[in-house]
Formats: C-alpha cells, structure tokens, sequence
C-alpha cells in the first residue's frame, strides 16, 4: 500500500484523480488537502468534502492556500470546471467540515509522523507544497515522492504555447517546489495530452458504479464538451488521474530527468524548463538544482485500464 | 537573382555564410552590416573588410550596433570563435574602411531604394534589423524577407535549454523584429543543429578554393574542435549558412509557422516562443502579431552540397 496526500482544487479531473486513488488497492489514501485553481479554495474544500462523503469514507480533508505567493489571482476557469467546480451539476452542500490544520500544516505533520513513506500528489496549483516546504524545509527529505500534474517539457502547453494551467497559477511556488531537494515527478501536458478518456467510458461507469458513477459521467460531459470545443479529440484529457496511475504503476511512463526552472515572468511565465541535455550553457539557472523527472510516454492504454477498472471496481458497490 | 544584405558577426561560421553568398550564382550580395555577437562590432567590422578583401570584391561594408538595446553586454564567446572572430588565425588588418552610414541607416536606404527587392539575412543578434525599424518602420513593408539565423523553436538551446545565442545577444531587438509586419523565417537551431560540416569538408575546400579555402579550413578547425568538445559530433554545425542556403533553396526546409514572442528576462530570456497550434490561450502575448515562419526539417545533405559547391565554384579561380 502506498500513503499519498492528494494536494487537489475539484475540479472535474481531480474527482476522477480522486475517486481512482479512494478505490484503488494499492493505495492508501490519507487524506485530501485543497487550493485554489480551477475553483476558489472554498469551492475546492467544499468539493472536496463532498466527493469524501459520496464515497463513504472518513478521511480529513485540509483547507489550504486561496492565492498565488506572488502574481495576482486569476479568474477561475469556469468555462472548463463549470461555476462549482464540477460541471454545474450543483451537488448539495457536504455535512462535513474541513480539519482545523492548514493544507501546509497537515503536510508537515502527516510527513514528519510517516518519515520516508509518503507521496504527495499534487494535481492543482503548488502553493500548499510550497507553504509546507516553508513551514519546515525538513519534510523535503521526508517525503517519498512528489508527484504532479501540471507542466509540460517539449510539447504545447495549455494556457500559452509554452505554460500548463497549474504551474501558471502560481509559478513562484511551483519553482520553490521544482528546487526543493525532494525528488519530483512531473506528469505534464507531454503525457496527458496523449490519453482521452470518451463518453463510452463514461457511461460504463455510470451504469457499473452505482455509488459515484452517473455524478462522474455528469461532470465528465461538460469537461469533454469543453475540450471537444478547442481540441480535435472525441472526448477529454486524463489530466490529474495520470499522476495518480503514476503512484500505482510507473513501468507504464517514459520518463526524462533534469534540473528544473519555472519562468516567473514575462511572455514564457508559467514554463517549466528542464535542463536535460547535459551541456554546459551560459545561462547556469539550473545549476545547484536537484534532478527532477519529467513523464515523455505513456501507455495510454494501459492507463485508461487503470482508470476504467478503479472507477468500476467492487469498491464502489 | 536574389538581392541581400547580410547583417552579420563574424564569427566563424559568418564567414562561411559571407563566402557563400558571395559565391553563389543566384545571389546578389548588396553589402554587409556588421553588429557585435561573436565579437566586439569593432572586431565584427575589420572582419567583414577582411573577407571582402580577401574575396577582391568592392562591396560597402555598414558598421552597427555594438551593443544590446536594453540588456547588459555580456562578453563575447572566445571559445567558440577565438579571440579575433576567426579562429585566432590572426588575419593583417584590412585596408579598407566600413562606409559612413551607419548599418541601419545602410539598410533603410538601400529598403527603401529597391522596395520588394531585398532580402535581409541576419546571422548575429539583431540590433541592426531593431534599429532600422525605429529609424523607419516602412521600410517592414518594403523589404522582401527577412531570414535570420537565431532562435529555437522545438529542439533544445545552445546557451539555456531554450535559448539561442544571437536572440539571447539582444532579445528586446529580436522581439521588434518578430512584431514587425515583414515576413520573417526563423532558421534556427532545430535544423542548423541538423547538419554537420566535417573535417573532410574543410579539406576539400582548403585544396579547391585557392583564394580563401585555407583560410577557411583554419578558422572552422577552431569551431570543430569547440563543438567535438560539448557536443558528440564529428564537425561543427552549419548555423549561419544555413540562412543564406534559405534564400537560395528554400525547398530544402520545412517550415511551420505561428506568431512569435521572444522572452526578455527570467529563466526563458532569449527563447523564442511560436504560437502554433491555433489554440485560443488565455496568454494573449501573442495575439496581433504577424505569422511568421520557422524551419523545423531540412535536407541536410543538400544543404551541405550547396555550401561546398559555393566554396568550391570557378568563381574562387
């Protein structure tokens, strides 16, 4: 069983990230902290909440950062998420509450209390990471594995032709992130742009997963109809539960390696550029950082696999 | 035939692109411009004479800028092209003079006296290509094309991951020249880093071209042995020749094309970044700005046959 901390803003894909890491076996799911991004962080605390209570489960969920460390606050993508989050499905308000302890804090003791066993997965913006590795820099040797959505190396970003929406949000924390001496993972644009998950998925998983399965399919459309509209694919990306298929089986990714630097102005703010070729360049931004992982290949295959038979598995009935 | 003025550094790899405009039958060389890059302008002017000289031809020589807009200068690359621009074989000074114009003023004059007629192949940092523009921006709509050697699009840099030397020199004046409404095409290094010139080469043309091939063969032995030094090839690459072999044979290349922003500070100063897929982004950097053309592909083996066969023409004896 792998511990992960899933570091989200819900959002669609992030309920699909979600529910895969709730259902699958070899993960243990500890507890969900949130931020904003696709939504404000009090809609992503909401959302969060509620994905944990249709589930039936009783895990924390931790309330974390609402802006970016330094550029302003974007407005929310409602065009992709819809206004709640969620694809305008306008779920019911959750019974539950959020813990007492901040996204950043939950991190710090969760990762000092399970030295060296726990993931964190971080599918939205990285102000929580970043709180956390300010809060206590110590966790950065601490922690197992960072694993994250967002960014992209060497194919077309989403939100400019070089930036990914996640890093975008707050690419002063995503820089701290990318020099902390932890290893991470980037599960980017290179690989989620290569797996579509369509509406005939979908509707196996609303007729088989009696439990979450038509909530799924619901939001699930407006994502596809969203991505239908600016992209030539018959469905949607399987942004945030690719870095989830990643904790459970990496042998399905290609991966690079290479320092990384995040552009925090001007015209490429929001890029994740990787030093990966070895050579002596002029420019020495990259120098003195860790070597992080970038993910080139996927089996696409294999991971809407993992996807399909988590979201139906015995697990939901 | 094809009329250009050169705007140039030279630098190595200048004097192969000079020889080989001045060689090749269906080019016109109007006259060379000179800015800083490889070296000093000062040095980048007695160079440009040198070579004239050395080729017995009378063509105006237009010293220029020899610093960047608004960037510091940085020092120039003796390691790449010796401390005299060539390799440090130690040419005599030449005797003659650079005109009195000044090299943007050279190129707003000759523009605006033969409108539609030239081409302008810039192989250095572009200052001078910046500067006319100020000094006359009709001239974007007067001139024919303008087909530089810098930038990246694709493939990696070669003074950061995503930067290129000569957009990195001057990336304000590279910026102007990307906005301006004239046809650029970028041959950069996702095709220069393509083609190799080896040792065998240099030898032919030194044993050919009685006038200027030991020359020649002396200064790119400088350059070989700095790129088998960084990189694993046999040979230093074809940069700035590749843009006059452009002009000749665009055929050669495959090009995409998309509107260009280059990156003026952070991480990503001096990359050029190609809006090119037709996704509405929410960064609109882009937005307004002319399409312009970027080479990706290139027929490598004819590439080097046509500087061969201009370095080893009758028009040498």
């Amino acid at each position: 069983m792998k511990k992960i901390i899933l570091d989200t803003d819900p959002g669609i894909d992030d309920a699909m990230a979600i529910f895969t890491a709730m259902a699958h076996p070899q993960i243990e799911l500890l507890g969900l902290t949130t931020t904003f991004g696709n939504v404000s962080v009090e809609q992503a605390t909401t959302n969060a909440l509620s994905l944990v209570e249709m589930a039936g489960l009783d895990i924390p969920v931790a309330k974390g950062v609402g802006t970016p460390w330094v550029k302003e606050l974007n407005p929310f993508p409602d065009f992709v998420h819809g206004v709640d989050g969620f694809g305008n499905v306008n779920l019911p308000a959750p019974k539950g509450q959020p813990i007492a302890q901040s996204a950043a804090q939950y991190i710090v003791e969760q990762v000092n209390a399970c030295p060296g066993e726990i993931t964190l997965v971080a599918v939205g913006p990285l102000g929580n990471l970043a709180a956390a590795l300010q809060i206590d820099p110590s966790i950065a040797e601490k922690v197992k594995e960072v694993v994250l959505m967002g960014g992209v190396i060497a194919a077309d970003g989403n939100v400019s032709p070089v930036a990914e929406a996640n890093i975008l949000s707050d690419p002063h924390a995503a820089d701290k992130v990318m020099a902390a001496a932890w290893s991470v993972v980037i599960v980017g644009l290179d690989v989620t742009h290569q797996v579509v998950l369509n509406n005939a998925l979908f509707a196996k998983i609303a007729k088989e997963n009696t439990k979450v399965g038509q909530f799924m399919a619901d939001a699930a459309q407006f994502y596809i109809d969203f991505y239908s509209s600016i992209r030539d694919i018959d469905g949607c990306y399987a942004h945030d539960v690719s870095a989830v298929a990643y904790v459970v089986d990496s042998s399905m990714f290609g991966t690079i390696e290479g320092e990384v630097c995040v552009a925090t102005d001007g015209v490429a703010i929001g890029q994740t550029i990787m030093s990966r070729f070895g050579i002596p360049y002029p420019l020495t931004f990259w120098q003195g950082r860790p070597k992080q992982k970038a993910c080139m290949q996927v089996d696409s295959t294999k991971l809407v696999a993992l996807f399909e038979d988590a979201m139906t598995s015995d697990y939901w009935n």
